[in-house]
Order: structure tokens, then C-alpha cells, then sequence
């Protein structure tokens, strides 16, 4: 191919492209959060939310009010590598950019991995097909001050093929009102888990949630269930039972938050699509 | 075997045993902590060393004072899941015992992994035979809140050929004058690396040094120059060059103790032995 030389427009053709109004443009963000640090994603009144945050930041950096999407509502405490937001913006900033200067402002327990141009019908939360859940137990008889953060200490050690078969009932279509916290009785509390694994790694079990959705508190209701056969308190085919029966006070307790982490959001097209 | 009707002691024959003089016990842990919780293990005026917090914690549940010897001096900043140390206690507390309320009334930032009787002539520092130090590089353009409080964040991917080819040349017996902070010319600076290892996982480069001793600040100080050859700054036979000329101001800087996590303690013999 020859060198094309490029041809400048005639004067006074068109305004300047960068005095047309800056139409809005879609980003996608991937966020990584410390649960630790914030009070959910949502803004609460216990504390700031990881939302509220990253709309902050979007503030500092373009001067502009924006709303971020998030794909999970994750409770208080609750961990993320792989959150996904979007939002948009007219700023003309280029992505790598805004990249870098949102990252410099954002605080120590949050950070922007990855920054890209969505399609303007892509929604974080109305797009995602599916997500990733994995809660993480430190199963040993000693204390983790390293873990500690990011688990839950069981000393017995858990009976992982138990908690297998049990899990093998959740896996499906299935009404899942039994694992649910305050779901009303006309609530849609249908969901399909699509995969359930569960794998020891030294001193911890990891156990992973494939699903389209999920309901309030359903990951740690549905570990707390699991752990309950893994200690031989409830017998795997007890799960099929509860579930049946849609009966909240059958099923385990709901684990606490900072053995919990978001790991992956799923979508069918590509974020430019 | 015949069970055995116990055999009463006569009365007065000799005290009971409750009131003889306790012999020393030897006692040897396993603790892990997070650096950032300790201005590192000795006693510091910056702030209290795991030694100062491991040493209330038995005198608290023991009512002795006593002094913990522990294999490896981290400096502030340092993690350790695997630091060993010994103290000899009078008290007859049972070890399971011992072992449950040290770690009760441990801060949140460090605890007592194991806990065993050792041999009197077991020693945590004199003992030790070896050593396994791991530093940790987050080798991603993005940052990550979960893994920076235990990683050192390099941006541009590194070379991990050149690194290993640089590192070849300090395995074995060598004079380790230039990667030593504050060596006096007539210390012994003279010490063995038996294995040096590269690990790519995921976002993280895991380099492990395996060795019988390390100088002060050495591990930091080669990871900061296989981090110059990982980068392109310095050629791996530069590594050998710095090596033989004994010139700390030729090597690599001393990288930040956040990355650095004493990972195993060795010793010859067993620790009832």
C-alpha cells in the first residue's frame, strides 16, 4: 500500500470536532477490592461503599457526577478481584489516561484493573450472564494471622466428597427460597447454579459458585449449608430435602463476609459489541 | 497384655511429684505474622518486636518471664509464616493446652502455628541448618489492594530467563560482602545459597532463596538486583561481576520488606532430639 499523504478538510467545512458536544461514552471497569475497607458496594449509612468511591474519583479526575453500574451488590466485608462496573462519561479523556489518574486518587483497598470502552447498551449488572463466588475456608487446627482476612477458620477437618454429593443438588434450576435471606413469599427466587467446585489447597478449601445470579446472602448461606455436611451436622441428601421444602431455618448459617470474594463476572458479548 | 491395676505409692516415701522443683522444659514454635503489624521481630524503640508480643503472651499465661530465641531476625515490614523460635518454661502446663491460650491472648497480627517439646540443646537460631526466604513481585501493569500489602508491584513484565541466568551465578559458597547492609571489612560475609527459584503465578513472580544463612538485608538486596537484570538494567554475568568485586554500590537496591516472607526454618535433627 502507498503512503497517503493526508488531506487537510476545507476551512470552515465543519466546526472542529472538539467543539461538538463530546457524546457519552460507555466504560467498563474491572475493580479489585479489601472488603474490609468499605461497607458493601452500595452506599450505606455504616460507611462509605465502594460505589460512592469510584463515583468520587470519577468526580476528582473529569469534574463530572456520574453513577457507577456494579455487575454484584456485594455485602459489607465482602472481597472482590473481578467486579465488574461501567459508566458514562462525555469527557474525551483517553482510557489510558483515566486509567492512570483514577487509580493515582483512588484510596489504598481499591484499585482499577482494567479500564476499556463499552457499547452504550452495555450494562454492568443487566449484561452479566453469570458470575463467580469463591468463599474460602482456612481448614486447619492453627490460626492464620495472614488468612485470617480473607477465610473462615474451621479447625475439624472438612469431609470435601460429603460436600460434594450435597452440592451436587443445588447444582440446576431450582427455587432457591430456602437459601435466601428476607425473601418474600412472591419473590422471584428462582436461580441456576451451573457449576459447584471445592478444592483443598494446603491449609485452605475454596469452595466456587457458577451461577446466573444470586440471591441476598445465597453464597453464605449455601457455604454455611455445605460446611454443615462437611462437619457431619447435616447429611448431603439433607440438602436435596431443604431445598424442596423452600425452609430458610433447615439450611446452614450464613458465613461471615470476609471469607467471601467476587471473583468473575460473565457476559455473552464482548464489551465493544 | 493383662490390664494393669495401678500400683499405689507408699505414703511418705517420697513427696509427691507436683512438689518437686519443675525441671526446664524446652519448648519449640512455628509462628506467622504480618510485617506490618511489628516493627519487626527483635525489640525496636520504633515500636514492639514479635519477640516483646510472643514473650508477654507466655508470661501472661504462664506467669514466667522468658526469652524466645527465634531462628530468623525479620526486619519491620517482614511477613513470616514459617519463623521458628524456642523457650524454656518451668511451668507443667500440657502443650495443647499451652498452645490454645498463647493463641488466645495473641494480637490479632501474629500467631503460634505449632507448638512441640524439643531437646534442651535445641536452639531456634544456633539449631538452624537452613533457610527459605520468598519475595514477591506483582508483575502486572494493574495494581491489586489484595496483594500489595504482600508484594512489591513491578509494572513492566519481567525477564525471567535473564533473572535465572543471573542468579545461577550465586548459588554455591560465596563471599556475599556486596549484597550485605553495614559489613564491617573483617566480618564473615561468607555464606552458602543453595537454591535460587522463579516462579511466574498468575499476576505474581515468586523468587525463593533457599539458603544456610543470610546477611542483613542480603535477601532484599539480590532481589532488588535480579530485579535490575529482570528489567534490562544489568546483563546476568553483571551479577557475577558485582559478585567477585565485593561493591554493595554495584548491586541492585534494597527492595521494600512488604515483598519479603521467611518461609521455612530447617534443621538437622528432629526437635525432640
Amino acid at each position: 500500500m502507498a503512503t497517503k499523504t493526508p488531506t487537510p478538510e476545507p476551512n470552515g467545512a465543519e466546526p472542529p470536532r472538539s467543539r461538538l458536544p463530546a457524546p457519552p461514552r460507555n466504560i467498563r471497569i474491572v475493580v479489585e477490592y479489601d472488603g474490609r475497607a468499605f461497607a458493601g458496594w452500595e452506599k450505606q449509612k455504616t460507611g462509605i461503599g465502594v460505589q460512592q468511591v469510584l463515583e468520587d474519583a470519577i468526580l476528582r479526575v473529569t469534574g463530572e457526577k456520574t453513577t457507577v453500574n456494579g455487575a454484584g451488590r456485594t455485602d459489607a466485608g465482602v472481597h472482590a478481584i473481578g467486579q465488574v462496573a461501567n459508566f458514562t462519561l462525555k469527557a474525551k479523556t483517553a482510557e489510558n489516561t483515566l486509567y492512570r489518574a483514577l487509580n493515582a486518587v483512588l484510596p489504598a483497598g481499591v484499585a482499577i484493573v482494567a479500564l476499556d470502552p463499552a457499547s452504550l447498551r452495555f450494562h454492568a449488572r443487566f449484561s452479566a450472564t453469570g458470575k463467580h463466588y469463591r468463599y474460602t475456608f482456612l481448614n486447619d487446627v492453627a490460626p492464620s494471622p495472614l488468612l485470617a482476612p480473607f477465610s473462615h477458620h474451621i479447625r475439624m477437618r472438612l469431609d470435601l466428597e460429603a460436600m460434594r454429593r450435597a452440592a451436587a443438588h443445588l447444582v440446576g434450576v431450582h427455587d432457591f427460597a430456602a437459601f435466601a435471606k428476607d425473601a418474600a413469599p412472591d419473590d422471584d427466587t428462582v436461580r441456576r447454579i451451573t457449576a459447584i467446585e471445592l478444592v483443598r489447597d494446603g491449609r485452605k478449601v475454596e469452595l466456587s459458585l457458577y451461577g446466573d445470579g444470586f440471591l441476598y446472602n445465597m453464597v453464605r448461606i449455601i457455604a454455611g449449608t455445605l460446611l454443615a455436611v462437611g462437619m457431619g451436622r447435616l447429611a448431603p441428601d439433607d440438602v436435596r430435602d431443604i431445598l424442596i421444602a423452600k425452609d430458610r431455618s433447615r439450611a446452614g448459617q450464613t458465613l461471615p463476609p470476609a471469607g467471601l470474594c467476587l471473583v468473575e463476572v460473565y457476559f455473552d458479548a464482548a464489551p465493544g459489541e
